[in-house]
Order: C-alpha cells, then sequence, then structure tokens
C-alpha cells in the first residue's frame, strides 16, 4: 500500500481535547491514518512515504454537510426573497415535476460535489430523489454520501407513491450495497409531506437495514400550527409516537422547539442538523443552539440545498453557526470557534453513526482530510489558526483534500471530475430549462 | 485624457429603477464615467479607447464599507468568543496603548486597504487614531476613505486628552486638505467614553468644515443602561439633546433602539450603519432592519475592524444582512438582494454626502467600479446576476477594480501596493507584539 506523509503548518486533529499542534505530520497509509507525529521523527521513521508540504497551511478533518439536495444546484438562484411554502410550491415543486430525472440527479449532484470538494466537504448527507444517481455521482467523484431512500406522499417524475418510492431506494440501495463511499438513510420527507403509516414503514426499514434516518422537522412555525391542526398535535408529538426518534434519527432544520421537545431530543439521543443560512433565507427562524447545548442534544451543520442557501459552502455554516448562536443568546462565548468546528466534523460523523470511522484526524480513522491555506492576505496575521479557520478563512482558503487516502482535490482543482466539460452540460441544460 | 471601455457580459448600475443591463459597456474618459450603452454602439463611438473585455462578469459601483477600524487588521483573531466590554478593556485597550504608533497605523491600513480592494471595496469610512498614517495608507493605496478625527476622553498613545485628539485631527485636516481620494469626519468615540463638552465641540467642528459625524451609539444594551445610569437618559436622547443628530450624523451599530428613537433617526435624517457580524460575533444583538425600513432611515453597511469580525468583506456583510433582516423578522421579502446592495453603494454614499459622485455607475459620476466573475463553479448556473452577487458569489470573485478611473486591482492584484513585502512587515511587527 502507498505511504503518504502530509506536513503541514498546522494540525488540529479535532481530537477532544488536543489543541492545535505545530509542525507535526500526519501518514496516510492506504484508506486510513497510519500515524501522526513531530514531522522530524515521522520523515525519519518513514523514508519511503510519498512527502506534500503544506507550508502555511492548517490540517482539519474533512468536513460534513449534515444536510443537502445535491441535485438543486441545477436550480440555484431560481427564486430568491419569497417564503418556505410559496418558494417550494410554486417555483420549486413545478420545476422539479418538469424537470428532474435520473441525468437531471447525476447532473446536479456532480456540481454539488465538485463544489463541495472546493470548500473542504468529504461527506455529504444528500436527501433527493433518483438515488442511483445521487450514487453514482458521490462514487465518480470520490467523494462520500449518506444517499437517501426519499419518500414524499404525493407522485412526483420520480415514482408513484410511498410504496414505489420505497421500492425504488431498497433497489438502489442492494445495487450499491459494499460501495466503501455510501451510507443510506431511510428518509421520509417531512411531517407535512408523509402519513403516519409512511412514517412508521421508513423506520422499521431503518431498523432493518441498520441505517440512519434522515427528515426535515420543525422548519417553519407555519408548519407546526398546520401540524397541530392536522394532527391534534405538534409534529414532534406525533412522530415521537409513532416511535420515530432514537439514535437512528437525522432531524433537520429543528427551529421551532419548546422546552419539552429540546428535553425529548436529549433523552432519545436525536441529531439535530442546524442550517443556518437556508433557515434565515427562508425567513423560518434560528435553532435556539444555546439551549440544545445546554441540554446536551448532539448538534452538527448543513448547508441545505443550493436553492434556499445558495451556496454549498461548510465554511459559511461554521461561521454563521459560531455568530448567530452568540448574537441571539447575547452570549459571546456560546458556539466557539472549537464547538463551530465539531459541529462539521466530529459530531456529524456521530450523528452519521460513522464516528468509529470518520470526525476527526486520529491513527486507524479513515484518511479524510483538508488542507486550508493561511497564507493569503486575508487571513493574516494568524494569532489562532484555529479560530482563524472559522472567524476569518473562506473554502476559497482550500487547497487540497483527501477522501480515504485519495487526493481528491489538487491546489483547488477537483481530481476526479472534468470542470469545463461539467459546466457545459450544465449550461447546457437550463439554457433548455430556461427557454422551455 | 485617457478613456477606456469597460466590456462586462452583465451591468448592474444600482440606478434607482434600473436593472440588470447585458452587453453593455461603460465608457471611462479619465477619472469619470463619461457613456453607458449598448456594447455595440459604444465601441463604434469610441474606437479609440482602450477595451478590457470582462467576460462572464458583472460590473457593479465600487463597494463603500460604512464602518471600519483599519489599522486593526493587525490584531485579527487577537481575542474571539469574549463579550464587547471584556474583548475592548482587557485585550485590545492594553494592546493598542503598547504599540498603536504613526507606523503601526498605516501598516495596519495598508493592510485593510488591500484586504479591502480584493473584496470590491472602493470606499472605507475609516475610525481609529494617527489620522496622518490613516490618510497617507489611503492615498498610497489609492483607495477612498473618510478619514476620522477621532476623539476619546482619556489619554491614548496618540493623544493626551479631547483638546489634543481634535487639534492633531484638525491638523491632519489641513495638511490633506484637496487631496481627492480623501474626505474627512468628525468623530467621537462612543457615548461612554465622550463627554457632552467634547460632543459639543466635535458638532461645531463638523458645521464648520463642513463634513459628516461619525460616532458609535447604542451597541450594547449595557451601553444603554449605563448611559442611563449615568446621564439620567439614554445615550440617544443625551445626544438629541446636545443637537447632534441631522444629517450629518453616521451613527455606528444602533443595535438597540425603540420605537421613539427609530421615529427620531428617521426625522433627523441620521444615516445607521448596520455592522451584522460584528455585532452578532460580540453579541450585541441584531439591527432592527425592518422597522428602519419601514420608517424610511437611511442604512448602509460596515465590517466594523478585523479584531471584531474577522474579515473585511463586504460581500460577507451584504449576504448577512439580507439573511439576518429575515430571519429576524420572519418576512422573507425584507432586506432583498436589491436592497442589501444599496446599502453597500447608493445608500452608503448618501451618508457620507457623496451621492452626487458616488454610489452607482452613472454618466458624470467617478469611475469607481468592481468587476465580479460568475464564471467559476461555485457561481453557476446564474438565473439572475444581481441576486447571485448577494447570495453565491463571495469576495474571493471580485477580479478587477477602478477608483477613479485608475486600475487598482487586476485579476486579483493590487497594482498600488507590493504586497509580499506588505505581508513580511506585517509578519515582523506581530511577531514583535507576540514576543513581547
Amino acid at each position: 500500500m502507498s505511504q503518504t506523509l502530509l506536513l503541514p503548518r498546522w494540525l488540529l486533529t479535532m481530537k477532544p481535547g488536543e489543541d492545535t499542534l505545530e509542525h507535526h505530520a500526519l501518514l496516510i497509509d492506504g484508506e486510513r491514518i497510519a500515524a501522526i507525529g513531530p514531522r522530524d521523527e515521522l520523515i525519519a521513521q518513514h523514508p519511503q512515504a510519498a512527502r506534500v508540504e503544506l507550508p502555511e497551511q492548517i490540517l482539519i478533518p474533512g468536513l460534513i454537510n449534515g444536510h443537502a439536495h445535491s441535485a438543486m444546484t441545477l436550480l440555484r438562484g431560481v427564486a430568491d426573497d419569497v417564503p418556505l411554502m410559496d418558494w417550494l410550491q410554486n417555483h420549486i415543486w413545478p420545476l422539479e415535476k418538469r424537470w428532474v430525472s435520473e441525468d437531471w440527479t447525476y447532473l446536479g449532484s456532480r456540481l454539488a460535489a465538485a463544489e463541495g470538494l472546493r470548500s473542504g466537504t468529504t461527506y455529504i448527507n444528500d436527501m433527493y430523489f433518483f438515488p442511483t444517481a445521487m450514487a453514482r455521482a458521490a462514487v465518480d467523484s470520490g467523494v462520500r454520501a449518506a444517499v437517501s431512500m426519499n419518500v414524499i406522499d404525493f407522485p412526483t417524475g420520480y415514482a408513484s407513491g410511498p410504496d414505489d418510492y420505497i421500492a425504488k431506494g431498497v433497489a438502489a440501495y442492494e445495487q450499491y450495497k459494499g460501495e466503501k463511499l455510501l451510507d443510506w438513510t431511510s428518509a421520509p420527507h417531512a411531517p407535512y409531506t408523509v402519513s403516519d403509516e409512511t412514517f412508521v414503514k421508513l423506520r422499521d426499514l431503518a431498523e432493518k437495514l441498520d441505517i440512519q434516518m434522515h427528515c426535515h422537522i420543525h422548519e417553519t412555525a407555519g408548519e407546526v400550527s398546520d401540524g397541530l391542526k392536522a394532527h391534534g398535535v405538534r409534529p414532534i408529538e406525533r412522530l415521537d409516537r409513532l416511535g420515530l426518534f432514537n439514535e437512528r434519527m437525522i432531524a433537520v432544520h429543528m427551529v421551532h422547539l419548546n422546552e419539552a421537545e429540546i428535553e425529548l431530543m436529549a433523552s432519545k439521543g436525536v441529531h439535530l442538523v442546524h442550517n443556518p443560512n437556508s433557515n434565515l433565507k427562508l425567513a423560518s427562524g434560528v435553532m435556539p443552539l444555546k439551549a440544545l447545548a445546554a441540554a446536551g442534544v448532539n448538534t452538527l451543520l448543513g448547508t441545505d440545498g443550493a436553492a434556499s442557501n445558495n451556496r454549498l459552502d461548510m465554511f459559511g455554516e461554521i461561521r454563521s453557526a459560531a455568530l448567530l448562536a452568540k448574537g441571539i443568546s447575547g452570549d459571546p462565548t456560546v458556539a466557539s470557534a472549537r464547538t463551530a468546528l465539531e459541529m462539521a466534523t466530529l459530531r456529524a460523523a456521530k450523528a452519521m453513526g460513522r464516528a468509529d470511522d470518520l470526525g476527526s484526524l486520529e491513527v486507524g480513522k479513515l484518511a479524510d482530510c483538508v488542507a486550508v491555506s493561511l497564507d493569503s492576505l486575508e487571513c493574516q496575521p494568524v494569532y489562532n489558526a484555529a479560530a482563524q479557520l472559522v472567524y476569518v478563512a473562506g473554502r476559497e482558503h482550500v487547497s487540497n483534500v483527501w477522501i480515504g487516502g485519495r487526493q481528491v482535490l489538487r491546489e483547488r482543482q477537483p481530481t476526479t471530475l472534468d470542470v469545463p466539460a461539467l459546466l457545459a452540460e450544465v449550461r447546457d441544460v437550463v439554457g433548455r430549462m430556461q427557454s422551455a
């Protein structure tokens, strides 16, 4: 197996309790991390390893995007400054009904993968239709993804009804079983689009396949009040009665939460995905991060889709999460730089059920590593390299990325994708959509 | 005089009522805009003009940073995750007392100018000490600045007391009078650091010199309650009684405002600078932008200093302002992309008293132009180029900048500054500060 020594100026392993290391090296052996130690020692011990000098760069674990709809890059900016339900019902759903296909999904998902790589994202918890297209896009891009077996109760161009969605999801799962870059989720779209019966089927499917679940919950105040009208209880209580909440559940948005609901999330071990920029843009509100932290709830970060954010930029989400939690709570010590970074790494790996392999740079874990350059004038001077990542650096400073030991971004160029060809295809498809 | 034709794919003039133009050209003649029109027509009419092709780029007016402390780039990231008064009293002020000098200010201000140029900032409303250093840095960088005659009631390494600050400010003003890149402000630091007597002197100074004022007001809840205790009225009422509020006043932060105060700002024509990221980071709160807009108050955007933001990135402030106003108010139509861009251009020019010359691309105005490239995969596809600037593009997509017709950024490289030499000097100074 080939060995590579990464030689950054700073190394932030995100191992609990470990501060930023300087002049350390990380040894990749095959797809895993084989050693971490002082630079000179590791060079002496592994003279045969290839060396990658990363001067003025900080090496961190790959970022995990806890919630995305990758293919929606093709709808980036199609409708801005409108509310969620108007946006969904009058803009997004009609466009999706008309255009979404296996090919469209494969194209948009590769664009998202490329955008992710160039912003240090090595794992995407992806919710969309056409799981075979999502799976192919991830594998072809060399990016990890959790592919959704997504279900919505009404028919789309993808499937005719709940049983058809489930059957197609399971078929895709069977087809790609064993593919190392992929995880799978059982993914009811949301309380307002999925019936009790379907929720129960998807709960049982997750148990049977031993996979995580992925669902939008309590995104808007309207969703909560409408759910209360329709079912006599708030959506969270409805789902709790259906047995949906446990450590398999990755609950997305969770903006509108009362104290009892926060306690419930903590006691059941549910993982909550904060999408700060999407929630602001659609005027949904702000997740109560301080209260969730106090209750001990595991929280992670996501971008949401490019039609509602409109950037698949985990650096932006990390920064926004840290700033917003302080500004809203009035407490500047909340969501420290370290905590915000954990929400995109270690805490996210736990949510995906992958904490043994991912989320920190430790010997034995998979070599998903991101190098970020701090040498540009925007990033100078550097007093604290870890805080600089959160409050100063942007995705444009990501220089090199490895996933499972394979270099997938080199000096900001994806090694796995033909970007000019990809963009030509995007322009062609979008041109057809616009002239239709 | 030399003529240059800028030939962008899109042209967003920010002229009220005018949408994004496609395939138009802008003619620079000397320091001003001489013509705007369809590309082919302008090329035919001005065959002698130099041509700058800007394919897949959008040309916009130069961005105006409504509030900065430029020299504090040298303190970027020196203390994060702490509250404002702790941050000021235990971190920033002791460091400033020890280190700030004419040379230090000149160095930090040039670093800020370079960061500003690379993010499309052509005008900085700058508040700091050592105005001659601030003035030299702006002029040497080719960037417009409003230099502060800054006053704080206690002694610093710069001046011994209010009269000394004022005398030094006026001397600098006299020295640089007539310098075309510079404006000046009469700048009491804040209600909690400036006495009534000094406020009145600075009010009269602004009248006498016919310049704007620049002051931090109502940044934190603590400032308001402390002011109430000390003076029997809230700071805004105190300053109103002193006759401080009129169209000369640029009031910075203004996070904590009641209805009467919002009405007062509207009736007096005060200009309010929103610093969304600094206010979040220091947990000060969020300016009530929706209510201010409803009252008709002129609002603009600023970065604040790099010690509290920590980016001098107007693209970041534009995006944050648009997102935050929606998320906080629950109204996604508030702070539209167009409005947020106005807050960094036309509305800001009005606040600076420069609406006749700056803030939009119109014939006769000064040629302060910024080209932003939308061709990278992160910015594709493009449905609406203006919205793409706000919700998708980042400062890293700024390609070329002209100020007063002079090209000061070419393919992301400042033409006016030796960046490697500047960074070497920064590292040297910061190294000495850290080892002291």
